[in-house]
């Protein structure tokens, strides 16, 4: 086992390592930028190093700072978190050069799921299923039209050079197909200069729901069952609950076989998450896997058991997993919420700032991750979450009950933040019904607005 | 089920049925002395009513107030937590009179188990192991020697009227006997005026291991394990585990049939604790029953998942018990720490004083109950508890790894606090044996202040 660890991240996910770390009996180091010379994490370390000024590109991100460091106190492995290097394929091929072991998998790994398009190949080739969608060249309209016959309505053509949904329709038919082929190429050509169209098919009212892995250097390869993330607001996790009211036994396993496919395909390493777009006939499709911890790893947690972060440090450091997929049993439901400083009522801007009263929720079944304190400044350059609440009951009403009545007692002075509204999707029918797909809580907020 | 609950205590216990409360859709009314008009269950409550001054007479032992703050409020139940009243029969009884529902047992219960004797005789008829005595007249010397003899080496001899270790002896064999016995008589003599003496089983090494029960009003009983509350300084429990370490599942399961038929004996309806002397040749006798909700049931809770305020709630209500004994399954293993504002170093004086820091412990494993907050004034009035700090793990080594790990990172400012001191007990190595009887801690207290 490692005997000290550097933690190359901050805020809650820094504190998570730190705490799993002291739990196995390693040493920990943080790293902090000079704006963090207060925050939790530089606190309850048993080392810390200054890595840098505030802005992340001179201190999370700088990675000669990073291994520097480790160097400097001795550390024998880095644990990235999550964002900041931990998908930085180069990062965690330079710790390997430098015989620093990342807690992560390798980078080869980390490039070839970096790479959309590389990543939608070896899954087919695995036999996990993708977003049917035509590859090759476009060669006319008329072969447009046959190749969205094959892959089936509703399908979405796209511009290969596209983002921020230009150039994107949809079509139900061979008539809107035609149509929206045509304004899609002028849109593409005019915005990109490039009118090179893409084909798929259009996933309907899709879920976001993700497979967590755990992989080790010898084959082995488990799940820990899925998490239900549809609740976003533009692209962003908001609220996230454990297991999925969608998936039944059957199509639970189904995945989870499918995830470690996924995993074995590229010869992972270490945990990971297999995301996939779940639409409203039960089709599901790989979206993309997260080569890292992901924020909402405690729900897993919860109705498992299983220390997430733990096994992450005993698999890099050469242990085999002791866990087999017939030990995961999943009991119970739990939910997190995401509370960020930022005003819901200004279009969530984030609201740094100082933290001048703070009461924390607790009892039975609340878990708080977190890395604030009462007096602790919340900096104006990196994200805006100051804590995780997660709720565990027996089910989901019971689960919803206790975020509601942590969510009651959560109280936070000096900047604005979320819980309030947090608390208002908790009462939503469609949420009380489970009823809800990615695009719901965008919706929901246009109505409320209105 | 109660509309609204009044709630007659105060600190972490009260936040605590404010949250079963809450969470069973119950309105609450908090009662408070005036110097605890900024306490946290004033604030939590859904309305709070003062009910006088700061001396706990003048409030939260001041019956007339807190009935006629429950009619002004219109609440139907009160709880009365631990401590203050809530093993006060006149109390329960008034309740009554008024209509309003005590969530604890009947009166009768109460005012049975309040008297010591009585209780003995009670269980002795139910064929609950009492620590074997004797209770009649002793006739003579050689009558003395006698019961001795038919007791059983070792003996304690005591005075009937004596209190504070005076006019106690301890006997292993007729000479030792027969020499305290006439020390006894004569300091009995001289200290309080009356030499009766009584004599009764000298339990050697006892543990303090009681049973939590749960009785509702149809006559069904549940016990959910025991509680190892042996660590203790001077009476006071100190750090509690679940499981014991000493019982097997064979002792577990007689022990918890004698608890409860303990309950049964006496028509109990509600939440209670029996506890006994376990001695150390696995003999174990009743020793009292609390007839209330403990400062320690926490753990009872994490390692069966059963809410025992919860319970008690829908119980008093009226509702039958949903759990049978074959639902109660013990998994896992927990540990509380009592956190308190006192100086460990100055014979664990009370500190009450101003919170002016606080970083309060979270994550996986970690249950927090308490009532205080960063800028709380800690009032010297009352209890000098602030804290239970709550770890659970899969076994008791990784509970222990938690708590050590949970304590690192608690943090409080402004007063003293015995935090380093619950650290230290984790690291005994007699602890670390589960090898501890109710003196332990104790002598360990005099070894370190040598």
């Amino acid at each position: 086992m490692f005997k000290k660890v550097l933690i190359a991240n901050r805020g809650e996910i820094a504190v998570r390592i730190i705490r799993a770390c002291r739990e196995l009996g390693i040493q920990t180091v943080a790293v902090y930028s000079d704006i963090d010379k207060e925050a939790l994490h530089t606190q309850i370390a048993d080392e810390a190093v200054c890595i840098g000024g505030a802005l992340a590109k001179d201190s999370y991100l700088n990675i000669t700072n990073i291994l520097s460091a480790c160097v400097l106190t001795g550390a024998d492995a880095i644990h990235p978190g999550f964002g900041f290097l931990s998908e930085n394929a180069k990062f965690s091929k330079m710790c390997k050069e430098c015989n620093i072991k990342f807690i992560g998998p390798d980078f080869q790994s980390i490039e070839l799921m970096g790479n959309k398009a590389h990543a939608r190949e070896v899954m087919k080739k695995a036999d996990v299923p993708v977003v049917p969608g035509f590859e090759g060249t476009i060669e006319s309209e008329e072969h447009a039209l046959d190749i969205a016959k094959e892959i089936g309505y509703p399908v979405m053509i796209k511009a290969a050079a596209g983002g921020g949904g230009k150039g994107i329709r949809i079509a139900k038919d061979d008539a809107e197909f035609l149509k929206g082929y045509k304004t899609a190429k002028a849109e593409s050509s005019a915005c990109f200069g490039d009118d090179t169209l893409y084909i798929e098919k259009f996933v309907e009212e899709p879920r976001h729901i993700e497979f967590q892995i755990l992989a080790d250097e010898y084959g082995n390869v488990i799940h820990l069952g899925e998490r239900e993330c549809s609740l976003q607001r533009k692209n962003q996790k908001v609220l996230e609950e454990a297991p999925s009211s969608v998936l039944n036994e059957k199509t639970r396993e189904e995945m989870g076989e499918i995830a470690k496919r996924a995993a074995k395909a590229v010869n992972y390493k270490n945990a990971g998450t297999i995301e996939f777009l779940f639409d409203k006939n039960n089709n599901y499709y790989f979206m993309e896997m997260n080569t890292r911890i992901q924020v909402e790893h405690p729900i897993t947690e919860m109705i498992t058991g299983v220390d997430i972060v733990k096994e992450q440090i005993k698999i890099a450091s050469g242990e085999k997993l002791k866990l087999t997929q017939d030990d995961i049993k999943i009991t119970g439901h739990a939910i997190e919420c995401r509370i960020n400083a930022e005003d819901p009522f200004n279009d969530f801007r984030p609201c740094p700032g100082v933290i001048d009263e703070l009461y924390l929720p607790g009892g039975l079944g609340i878990r708080l991750d977190s890395a604030v304190y009462c007096g602790y400044k919340i900096p104006h350059c990196y994200d805006s979450m100051i804590a995780k609440l997660i709720a565990y009951g027996e089910n989901r009403e019971e689960a919803i009950i206790k975020m509601k009545r942590a969510l009651s007692e959560f109280g936070v002075g000096g900047v604005k933040t979320n819980i309030e509204f947090q608390y208002w999707i908790l009462e939503l029918e469609e949420f009380l019904r489970g009823d809800y797909d990615t695009s719901f809580l965008g919706k929901k907020l246009v109505t409320r607005n209105a």
